[in-house]
């Protein structure tokens, strides 16, 4: 009788890992740090001799283990097969195989992003939910798609990139990834906050974030909520951009719900409220009644998704 | 041992089916009426005695055939059942359950669109993959996707709907279903003369297409084919925005491959050099080498892929 499973969100810097109950509980949660010299060859071995050692503190033989499941920062197949985790040093290879032999216990492996998105489906603001697409708004922009309980992958593994839609064919300020207009250089914090100084530096227009040093996304919001006008204008542009990229999405696959999650949702209800408001505008009449909820996961969201990843 | 598949596309004046071998050979075609009065209550049953008069004709018995696939013009759900078909008169109800009891096998239902888009995947534009998008450019635009094989029907049965992604917020004509700004107001057969028409009313710049009577896209590539620069102008505007969307798509559900169809895919290669000519230049560079090619079954479209969704 399978009782325990393992969900382990690989970083580049520290690896979190918890054990759960089959149902969900987590019960406990650790943090080992990531070893990526020598092209990681480390990681995975590090991964299970901390597992291991927590099923032997727990009395648990590997009968009692459905198995462990894998969030790793980067593009994977469905079978397990990593392409390239340049924050791991990893090549392409089969990290589901390999930390099987090295366990003996089932192992799935997903791309972080994915893994998250079926945390926040299993136990976070997606529960209840089998088709949700969650966007994280962080530095950069995030995003996973989950239909029908499954993880999007993609044949490229840029499945659920949404952070990369092209938005303004005009703009001339250029993304991380090489090209101009995504969602990611409109709603990150890095985003938010370029856009805040390009209106400050534009305009003689008062506002109470001229007296902000090392303006953050934070600042933006806490303004806008105090009524400062110029703020709110940045915080319509968000939810216009969001909102919009929402209706595509919507149009492709027609989730149930979309899950806003990241620091920069930290702000509340009022991402919800401006996202919404655009994406009614924008998306099309049969899926214009889709839900939003905030994540409420935060950083636990890999090991839940990777917990959950295992129990199929 | 099974032998034989049926499939069916259900239009609002015709109906149209297929009798296959379970590889995908089509043996005989053939089409009936669409008898919408009364709520479409005759549809079925009509189908169905269509379907049991070439059971007879062909020497087959119920355990020779695997079962029947349909498409009809409307939303339907993952077990069959139909949310509303407005072009047949019918309400909500289990197409599949309700067929299936009239003949005696096996029946799936699916949207026509997304059905279309399985046969292109089985026999078509996409055969040897088995995660397309198929864009249909028409009097409007429709899409389909298939991801490992299976239909994404969505939760509100608008996945695939991309003629309806907003690509021009700040577009002021009124699209039909209401938004502005969409996919099809620019990439549809309508589409394409509305904005010739306008290029050609909007200025005084020489062209070919001011010679022609009841101007249509057909026209407007042909003359592109010829070097006129504004009609020319005018294909490149269809590829800026139809190569757009396939990228916004791209990093949603990251296929293999993208099927162009439709009566304006018939202008052949000149479509897909436009369109991946943009698609380089708007997708994220994970999913920036995705395939492109043209629908090859046109109006069988639907009956192939019928029979490819009873093959599961």
């Amino acid at each position: 009788m399978k009782k325990a499973v393992f969900g382990v969100d690989v970083g580049g810097t520290s690896v979190k890992l918890g054990y759960f109950t089959i149902e969900g509980v987590l019960l406990d949660k650790w943090e080992i740090p990531t070893r990526t010299e020598n092209g990681g060859v480390n990681v995975l071995p590090d991964i299970a001799a901390s597992v291991k050692a927590k099923m032997e503190e727990k009395g648990l033989s590997a009968d009692d283990v459905e198995g462990v499941g894998l969030g790793v920062p980067g593009p994977v197949k469905d079978d397990g097969t990593v392409i390239k985790c340049v924050n791991l040093g990893w090549g392409v290879f089969n990290a589901a195989d390999e930390l099987s032999s090295l366990l003996g216990v089932k192992v799935k492996v997903g791309n972080d992003a994915n893994i998250a998105a079926l945390g926040e489906m299993w136990m976070g603001g997606g529960k209840g939910h089998s088709s949700i697409v969650t966007i994280t708004l962080g530095t950069g922009v995030g995003g996973g798609i989950i239909l029908n309980g499954k993880m999007l992958s993609g044949v490229n593994g840029a499945g659920g990139e949404i952070g990369h839609m092209t938005l303004d064919t005009e703009e001339t300020a250029v993304c991380n990834c090489g090209k101009c207009g995504c969602l990611e250089q409109y709603a990150s914090a890095t985003g938010i906050v370029r856009l805040a100084k390009k209106a400050l530096d534009g305009s003689d227009q008062a506002s109470s974030l001229r007296n902000v040093e090392n303006l953050t996304a934070k600042d933006v919001f806490d303004a806008a909520k105090q009524g400062d006008e110029l703020a709110g204008e940045q915080v319509e542009e968000l939810g216009k951009k969001l909102g919009l990229a929402c209706a595509n999405i919507a149009c492709v696959v027609d989730p149930e719900l979309f899950v806003i999650g990241g620091g920069v949702s930290r702000a509340g209800q009022i991402i919800l409220d401006v996202t919404e408001k655009y994406f009614r505008k924008y998306a099309f009449h049969a899926c214009r009644e889709t839900g939003f909820a905030l994540a409420v996961l935060g950083n636990d969201a890999g090991i839940y998704g990777g917990a959950r990843s295992v129990l199929g």
